[in-house]
């Protein structure tokens, strides 16, 4: 019932005027010209518009089944699988060397956008797959990489990740997965892992599983905790299957939503695995593709809202309901459209600012990682690590609040399943779950982002947002409606990152019970910068007379309504974060 | 796999330390006295949690099904709901004269609470049939109230309430359904009803449909609306049941949430149906029960989330990860309870503070609705029609809020449907949607309850405020936590009336763009009085040496939080309400 359309005008504008992708001194930045980004992103758009859109409520509706040991993905995910994997699209960013198209990462995450906002469950397939690509780039020996990268890169076989145990979630020293080293130099991996997304499933030839294990000898906290490469099927030294290896599915989970992706329990009993990367040093090999990782979990929570906001616009545009306070806008029709209430508006609005500066965060970051790998530039590494927490947590809460915010223009039709908003609020939960709970990323943000290079980046961070207010403060207009909100914003957040250094030495509690108001107002903080950047763009090309005025109009005007009613948030986070730790720690735990 | 424990404690605070029932000068609250009220919420609250709860994932697990036009309820609902009409329980608030307990409506709304926590979708079939029985109990002839009101008491008969068409939902006047006058006396009804809740159903002998429909003579806008009575067996002179009614069951909706209850598409074929109060004169009648309909589902919102909350509080002692910041809370076990971070509690006492003012305003609403009924107190009257909305709108809102906060204390198993915290979030969802979607409380609020009575009622709200600052501004303690963020929040509430009426002269747009954001501020500072009078409650107990100190301190470190860490959003929303209608209203609609 929903639709989806790929926002091709918008993601050109974040790349080429907000970020100016193709004038930056990147290797292989210089050939991404607007008209080939455009090419991909119009293709990309078409497959997600086409084939994955129509699959969401299928995959919704039918779920994965389990039967026999085997998992069945919905009717048609197979067919559009092999639509993306003919087309490309899981090779996009990835190494020439393994059969990758070796573009930049930013380009991966703009079609991975498209693809999620299009359909969240089906493509998180291929981006497992590509999160496991990458740890085993980044880690594996060449040998492993010739024997998995190829097909990973393809999407012929499938990856996974494998961390959580049923008592062990976020704290994984407690996990009890064993790994016993064998003569040959592999491993037996015997555990139970649960909440593995596209754990198994019958559209690829092979399954790749990372998995967390303990190995002898590394102690019972996380630091001895190590990472091996467990396929499904073993790999004969011609690269052919060979042996079934001694993991299977335990049981599908049954979800409040992604039901279209095959969430399991999956049992290793004495399955065959190797070593990744060093011994005992599995954290470290996972923390090298978790800011890569949590981006991309960030720009799901947008991507949905991005769809459900676009069905909730085309609604309150053809619904007819109620006459506008100002005089009849449709004196023809039997009532008027939705969108002339003020307070409908107020609805979309709130979406659609929040939706363009999430999209130029997302985007931002994704510049930064790529500039910190291409260029080993120390300082964008350091900054995207700060933002990464921010970029998760904070786009997926409010990507999932806009998702409701779509739902409700609905009314009782948003609540009923074959309209599809249900889905889109359903399927965006998770976001604020997986990979690391957003109160695990207000933790990192706070407890350990903050301080790390002894509080260079966040210092770096403001000194950005002071630049970017001088390089505009003559403009008038600008100033008022941006700059000086920017500013206060700014402010809210220095200041609260002075609460946390006076208090916190005294009382760790106190910087902790405000870590999660810290987490969304570094958000709006960052949304106001995105959007201020936007706005000078906008006028910019205004003053040049380039391409659609209406466009950069419009942008002017939806950063308006960003700074003018979001950005207020900051001074409420400020207030409840100086309260301290008082009213939060005050219950003994059997009062609650 | 959730479980629910009745907050009698809770209650019995709210309903004699805070509102004194027993000792107010209102028919049939002298017979209130705690030991009286404890009894029946103890026997509510058995119910609740022996009988409704563990109902409640099978009702979510199995829904209803459609066979051959009947309605099927899931299992162990229909051995349940002749358990609650055995007990009497539903029939608590309704009147002697037709075998009612004639209990003042406050103590069927807090029974009400006990039912909805443990099981919504299951105790919506009691609570339609109050709604319509107080329509016929307020409108119906001698006859009507003989005929239907008896078997309505005792559940016997269950009722519903026909409003919503597929293409005429807040917007009534455009409804379509005909009701043509037959020589009898009665009328033919003929039209599509849909969103039917409890619209059919194998729970009871009848169903009494109350249906909005036009009349000859009417005219097209809301106010030629007339009500009209159709059973779905006709009743003989007798009582006894006689020919099946031409209506029937369209479809079954699939719904997100609330699947025990049978959500229908009704279809009426030329039913044969009779008018209810005066011709075209039934948006009037529908009116004068919609305060306590509001309120109902305002206590929906904040009773789920009362269920949630006590999964969650036992999840977050039990659960073990991770250790406390400040030092091993669990020395000798292999982590600490997830209640020992800080961020845990901040989710906690957020829900905690939220739920325990929820609770205050809305028992306070059903006191006003006493009140007004029973004393014919106009100022009662005035007050709870302009809190109603706050009491739909903002404890919907906050509910699904503090639901969502609830299954974000489970982490990924939050996400798993057999955990049962899913449900509560998809079964609060609806609240914010039926009896007026919360953007029509806005509507309601904004537009026409606060100028209602040349203001009275808002002036007297803000002197009420007043009142309870100077009656304890001589305790320092009180002043500081209490008097004076309430005195700051309730000015940011009176700076966005006085902007409301200086622009909204000017253009209507104005008010209407921060509608919503009112109806939230206005949310802050009601549970900001509630809180205040609580604190001051609490206080006096502990004076007096009264009760469980324990009990008492709790409520004041919880109101607290309350003050410091929820009221600083009343800032927030009057900044957005005074940016005004321009950034609002700034696209054209093709804009978005």
């Amino acid at each position: 019932m929903t639709t989806y359309a790929a926002p091709i005008r918008d993601m050109q504008f974040v790349l080429h005027d907000l970020l100016e992708i193709s004038k930056q001194d990147l290797s292989g930045y210089n050939e991404l010209e607007p008209e080939f980004t455009e090419a991909i992103l119009d293709a990309a758009g078409k497959l997600a518009s086409e084939v994955l859109a129509p699959l969401n409520r299928v995959g919704d509706h039918e779920g994965c089944t389990l039967e026999n040991g085997v998992v069945r993905t919905p009717t048609g995910f197979r067919a559009a699988f092999d639509q993306m994997r003919e087309g490309g699209w899981t090779a996009l960013d990835c190494d020439p060397d393994y059969g990758g198209q070796g573009m930049p990462y930013v380009i991966g995450l703009a079609a991975g956008e498209l693809f999620s906002a299009s359909n969240m469950a089906f493509t998180m397939y291929q981006g497992l797959t590509h999160g496991a690509y990458s740890a085993i780039h980044a880690h594996g020996s060449d040998e492993q990489k010739a024997t998995y990268l190829p097909k990973m890169v393809s999407c012929e076989w499938t990856g996974t990740m494998n961390l959580t145990e049923p008592h062990a979630g976020t704290d994984l020293g407690m996990l009890r997965t064993k790994a016993e080293p064998q003569d040959d130099g592999s491993y037996l991996i015997s555990g139970q892992k649960i909440f593995i997304s596209a754990g198994d499933h019958d559209m690829s030839e092979n399954v790749i599983h990372l998995v967390l294990a303990k190995a002898p000898g590394g102690g019972e906290s996380t630091k001895g905790i190590s990472l091996f490469i467990v396929p499904k099927f073993l790999v004969n030294e011609d690269g052919s299957l060979g042996a079934r290896n001694a993991v299977s599915v335990g049981n599908l989970e049954e979800k409040m939503g992604i039901h279209g992706n095959s969430t399991c329990v999956m049992n290793y009993d004495g399955a065959k695995g190797w070593l990744l990367g060093d011994l005992h040093k599995g954290m470290r090999a996972m923390f090298t593709m978790m800011n890569e990782a949590r981006l991309g979990v960030g720009l799901q929570g947008y991507a949905v809202a991005e769809a459900a906001y676009q069905n909730a616009v085309t609604y309150a545009r053809e619904r007819l309901q109620g006459r506008a306070v100002t005089g009849d806008a449709n004196p023809a029709g039997p009532a008027d459209p939705l969108i002339v209430h003020p307070d409908i508006r107020r609805n979309l609005m709130d979406q659609k600012s929040f939706l363009e500066g999430a999209r130029a965060l997302a985007f931002w970051g994704a510049y930064l990682i790529d500039r910190a790998r291409l260029a080993e530039d120390k300082t964008a590494d350091d900054l995207i690590s700060l933002l990464t927490p921010v970029i998760k947590g904070f786009l997926t809460d409010k990507g999932f609040d806009s998702a409701v915010q779509a739902q409700q223009v609905f009314g009782g039709h948003g609540y009923i399943e074959e309209q599809g908003m249900s889905q889109f609020v359903r399927d965006s939960r998770i976001a604020m779950i997986y990979e690391g709970a957003n109160g695990v990323q207000a933790l990192d943000l706070v407890g350990r982002k903050l301080a790390a290079e002894g509080g260079k980046p966040i210092m770096a961070f403001f000194e950005m947002i002071k630049a970017e207010i001088k390089a505009h403060e003559g403009d008038a207009a600008l100033k008022a409606d941006f700059l000086e909100p920017l500013k206060s914003a700014s402010k809210d957040l220095q200041a609260a990152g002075m609460y946390f250094m006076q208090q916190g030495m005294k009382d760790p509690n106190a910087a902790l019970s405000g870590s999660y108001d810290f987490m969304h107002l570094f958000g709006h903080v960052a949304l106001g910068l995105m959007w201020t950047r936007m706005a000078a763009a906008a006028k910019k090309a205004l003053a040049e007379g380039r391409g659609d005025r209406q466009f950069y109009e419009t942008k002017l005007a939806t950063g308006r309504y960003y700074m003018a009613r979001q950005l207020p948030a900051t001074a409420m986070h400020l207030a409840r974060i100086q309260s301290g730790a008082d009213p939060v720690m005050a219950l003994d735990a059997d009062r609650f």
